[in-house]
């Protein structure tokens, strides 16, 4: 039978999220962790020649995963079948000295969900500044703001991406700062005592500080855990996967305003040349990516769910019925995350907007949302206050009601205002009143401003990630 | 770049598992299905050449996903290059009449679904017999049950195991009444109305019955929707991966207990040869199947939460954002099912129980539990009641310190009892009571012998599933 | 300070609901259960004199809360606390004999369960039979389907409708099941040996099971669990739940569509008097109602993995972190359900439909919506099959960019095939198929017809629970 | 009917926590904020009389629920009814000027939830600082560590109560992040373009910046939201709710080790007087309160499902299907946390540790565990490596089944090695080896004393919340 291929890596995630979680990919990486604790050793004065880390070092590409399948079938022990397996090929036995299986994973994992974080959050800021160049494209396209998804005030197009995209800044900052608090288990035994270090290393506690500090580096993550047991404590997966959906969180608002807007008809997702129209309904543009990006956000949840049955839920020193879930719910979750975001990218690049449609929905709304000023205007202009109110109520009542008998086809409440004794104001006062909604935006050009001058600290800081151009989508 | 694989299927589910799911499996089930649907169409007087039919049959099963995939990335539709895959290889272009896409794999989903359920059940009766046997076996060996984890009262292991037992059976009910009122899509058109269908038929509804009739037989499911939209309810789905973790339950509590006996020393889950003593711990025996239900557990209450996302989030005709989410959700939840039951079903034929350790934590425990007893004998020998309770609570705390403190290894509050001129009962007629601890388990064998009894409707219904064995587990 | 309240009690479910849960609710279910096991008891013959029984019952409805908080503020155990206030009412010490504290709550918690499901299964089938009688309404209401939230195909409102109905019918079902196959965990003793009432009826099976028979009797629950440990397994808890969630999938799909409709003008969940109008908007009606069904299902699923999480998680013979969870879990996801259904019930009965705006919609998509018919006739006519559909393709598209940048305001598609000569239909031909857009609807109509012809089972069963008028809604 | 309270709010927080999100707690809130908009709003130049002001403050403390529920069953709207109230009592009409309901309820939840925030952190501080000097405390008292819930290597108490709070400390980090960031959304207007504020200050952005700084300095809030529509990102929600679950990590795997250890006697929760004994069992010691934190950690998984569905499904400017979830999952999720915290912290002052109980289960294990340095000491002496491993195991495995077997009651692993002459050692030399297996603990006692020196700037961040004690539990 031919194998299952995990559909989250192979239809949705890129290729460099792949190579991160690859099994061809974890080999090398561990290798290369082993044989970066055998120079550390070495250093600190284990005997370990030099020629076999040589060895070691250039056979470390030659992953063939049949082999080490083979082994494991024997061993029934993963690890031992991929220590056997580096070694038959480098010809040495010098690897995993004074350490236990978790050692390697624990470490090795970490790294996969660090390398994968990073990645997470330069696609974060691609995606931070793209909206940051849309929201400034739309800054001053007035369209009616919806509130329990019906119209409410008006507002710009452009301070509506700016919304959701406060919201990405918001987890950008979180993801950051997970980034920069992220602890690694380290080489600490099978308790966590550290007693095998401290027998090879003698008890020389410098030398086993040293030691430390190399594998530190060698990882590449600021900080590493002190006191852990076996296993680092499964709340950092926790934060890692519950990081990933809030940074899901805005894309997902995103998409589903934007599968509202297609269904009015004021905007849609884009659309590649062969997608457009289908042999039985050759209009049809379907949202298909802002769908998926909606799935996605759901999918990590339940990862986010699955991950967070296990903190809290570690027996002793450890090890308990988390492996098989991290062996999913870790990959799957950087897989869906990966995908989001490239789809995401893929939307904000290729949306559309129908002004047409736009000013449409705005002649139909913005009679009612004017109310408020004419209000003001009719007090000023004599009338009362209680009076003015009750009248522009029962017009505005009367005329949603007959828009929707279909008894009328244009919203003309400025006219039957106009005609109505109780508000004073003649239809040419009340038409420029309704000519000047555009400009009842309020704040929203200004806060469009102050939000693409604050992402600027994140383009600064990743110039490169931010001109990130996401790969095809399915 | 190698491809990722389903680490569900392929490190954990079963062959016949994998099958359903398996790209190729689908492709064969869908081409199956057009090829059905032809039969019934030409039945009805649709004009559709024999040869035409024949030619389909003699191509199904060759399935070359790498070709479909090349289509796919030209057509940017999947099954657009699906049917023009299997109407090149065949040389016609007579399939999918009168369907659109969801026409043809809503309904091969829900097959995926419904043989995947079956399968399960398989495997829930198997795990049912022979937790009945194990039941059987162990009836009347007497355990110190424990409450809260500490000790309650005697009780017999068999009777903990038909315990759970009990709650397999109340799974197996559920998922046999899922799989009785199972109902499929079936052809209806792109919103559910039957449009196109009736056009082919030109309107003559007993036609459009007998094809329906024809294409549920075909599908070999109990029931056909009615009133559907594009999709089925995905509250259907729901039902079917929250039956999945009532399955779990079970295993998962009888896996757990299983632990914390094994750290007790009273019971282990086994152990293949190799398995036992590592190079370091050579007593070791890790409870890593158990372990692995409880994960598999947790990962199911993850694809039940994700599927829960999708009930009661149609818009409108429905396809929304679910394709993603039941791509990943759907084949996984069933795989780790199957690991599960796989693992259980090993534990099952594994487990060894440690008498000897199991008679020292009775012999432990055994003078507390028996002092209701002595309670009713010290009234009966003319003690006053209260009396007679306090000086029991007394000894019996003391005695518990006395053991935690190390002031003496071996439970002596009958030797203290009898000295205490409160309970008025010798130390002969004390420790006559705690000889009869054994007999203390009320119905603990009536009830298993009820609990063996009741399953045999199943085993009777299901004689050859109920003999299934496990294949080996990593 | 004053006593905080259960929002979803207080703010959302019915008096009906809020008795089964209410704390003085649950004494008088205790006191009742109490009463019961004592006269079964003394129909088995143990001696419990007559004037004690009159005497609990005369006393059973004094539920005085604040007694017996004082009283567990001293001896820390609250049903011990339950117990004595009973028995200082009543002047005897005659209940719970040979019981222990999960005796009496694991019963009395599943009958609060039991109660609730036939509560929520009443009121299904109450918004079941308002659906047939919407669906009717509007069985003939030609309106645009819509899949991916874009226009799709023809089919009419009472066919929406019948299609969320649906879902609920299979939800009702699985409740029903649920019903029928409850099973009461009865009163077993500490670890559900039976070994104290074993020992007060001395042993005599026949005594034992009449004794059970008259309890499961009282309790009037259709099954008895027969190998329970300490408590009953918590997957039951988890089929309750997970039926609510199911249950609430119709609701919601239908809520969420209504929301999108007002979004469009086609419909709204209507609204009383003072409702409508703000003071700055006062055309603005909210879809508040719809929007909280969508709320409660996700509560529902909240609670789901709450309990989800209980099940399998018994350690050896039970009661472990289950508690808490359950206190919280249990009745605030029924409290959500009921509140789901009241809301969900309102709905029903006020919602609007706004006919000419659905016609609106139809104008504009309809000649999209005919172009499969127009192809078949052209073809019918002579022209040659793919031209005729590169044709259609070409101006259809075409017209919907115009539409959308303004170029044109009503959709003239048919105007512009007219003068296409590759279709070769004249204006009046195409202008004829228009026109029958509306026959277009399939199998709807009769679809409706089934669908109500199959609800008419659940209302010759539940004639008055059809009929019920929910309460007034916040 | 009497009200039916929140249990989590009355059984588990303590009065800080209730007073929070107390309904008359809410109300003064709200009514303190106001008044801070009118002193803001007359500095900036709003006519607004100052005796309107002192009068609302003489009467901000007058709650009368019922007064305020009454109007709400006329004016169906919640915020109408609370300004109505408030400005009856006050005799003036000059409060939510240019606001609007949305300006008042966002920005009160939001200091609800940062008030939570603090109140959680200062008794995570707490915890911490216990947990810190049980650490020291039990930091040399040599313990069995376990993996997979079987014996593993030697361990201290004080580093297993180290590791865990290392994990505490993690969470207190994201803790502290979370409320350095913390934005409020401000008053901003119904869809977050300030528009009515503009009108009311006349569009002088300097009034408005100054109107905002006022604000954020009453709210306490560090701060504020600039492009947010009608409500604030939901994923703000999320965060607050996944940080308790994070915080919930350590207390509830601390309280798991504890379940376990108490099922072998080695440890226990400690328990009140009244508390040991019950009539039927008087040696019973149940983990009810550690049980509690479990059950605590599974209700706050289920509320940051809730709050996660949320996150996301922003529709446009806002305000959905959240309101009802809000009213629930936040207030609740926060009484669960406290909770927890309560009970954890009691768990920690009240624990016993027996040292006898762990003394046999070292002498228990201890043989096996020190094989790893009897097998170097053997090589020293002169056997081959491969011989003396193949000897040990063979011993080991013979033991471990003699021991389970009943054939042993003692570990006698060193009398058999000594026997073996593949191994070359005496029974002296053997004994010596695990004589000294009290020192094979590593770097434990260091690693204790590191991590209790990193709790030092907790402690004097906080040095008050460092010593708060937990009120009594039930």
């Amino acid at each position: 039978m031919n194998i299952i291929e995990n559909v989250l890596a192979e239809r949705y995630a890129s290729p460099e999220m792949k190579t991160i979680w690859s099994p061809e990919g974890r080999i090398v990486m561990e290798r290369e962790f082993w044989i970066a604790v055998m120079k550390a050793q070495k250093k600190a004065g284990v005997d370990i020649p030099q020629e076999a880390i040589d060895a070691y070092e250039q056979v470390k590409n030659k992953v063939d995963l049949e082999s080490i399948r083979a082994r494991e079938q024997i061993t029934r022990h993963d690890v031992k079948a991929r220590i056997e397996e580096f070694c038959d090929l480098a010809g040495f036995e010098q690897i995993h000295k004074g350490m236990t299986s978790r050692d390697l994973t624990e470490n090795v994992e970490q790294v996969q969900i660090y390398r994968s974080l990073l990645l997470i959050r330069a696609k974060a800021v691609a995606a931070l500044n793209r909206m940051a160049q849309r929201a400034e494209q739309y800054k001053t396209l007035v369209i009616t703001a919806r509130t329990h998804n019906v119209a409410a005030q008006p507002t710009t197009f452009g301070k509506r991406i700016a919304m959701f995209g406060e919201d990405l800044m918001a987890a950008l900052e979180e993801l950051d700062f997970l980034i920069d608090r992220f602890a690694v288990r380290g080489i600490k035994g099978a308790v966590g005592t550290c007693l095998d270090l401290q027998t090879l290393f003698d008890g020389d506690a410098a030398k086993m500080s040293a030691f430390e500090d190399e594998i530190a580096a060698h990882l590449g993550i600021p900080r590493t855990l002190k006191a852990v047991g076996q296993v680092y404590p499964r709340s950092l997966d926790y934060a890692a996967v519950s990081a990933l959906v809030a940074a899901a969180s805005a894309p997902s608002s995103f998409a589903k305003t934007l599968r509202l807007m297609a269904g009015n008809e004021t905007a849609s997702e884009g659309f590649a040349k062969g997608q457009v129209g289908s042999s039985a309904m050759p209009h049809k543009m379907n949202s298909r990516s802002c769908e998926r990006i909606n799935g996605f956000k759901v999918i990590l949840c339940g990862y986010a769910e699955m991950v967070s049955a296990l903190a809290g839920d570690q027996w002793n020193e450890g090890d308990v019925s988390c492996s098989v879930v991290r062996r999913v719910a870790l990959p799957d979750a950087f897989f869906a995350a990966d995908g989001l975001m490239e789809t995401f990218l893929t939307v904000l690049n290729q949306m559309e907007v129908y002004e047409a449609a736009i000013q449409n929905e705005n002649r139909r709304y913005f009679p009612f949302l004017v109310t408020t000023t004419i209000l003001m205007e009719a007090v000023k202009h004599g009338a009362g206050r209680e009076t003015a109110h009750e009248a522009i109520k029962e017009q505005a009542v009367a005329v949603a009601r007959d828009l929707r008998s279909g008894k009328i086809a244009h919203n003309d409440l400025i006219q039957r205002l106009a005609k109505d004794s109780r508000i004073g104001l003649s239809e040419e006062q009340l038409q420029a009143i309704l000519d000047r909604a555009d400009e009842l935006t309020g704040s929203a050009v200004t806060q469009v401003d102050d939000f693409v001058q604050r992402t600027e600290v994140w383009r600064s800081r990743f110039p490169k990630e931010a001109e990130y151009t996401p790969g095809a989508i399915l």
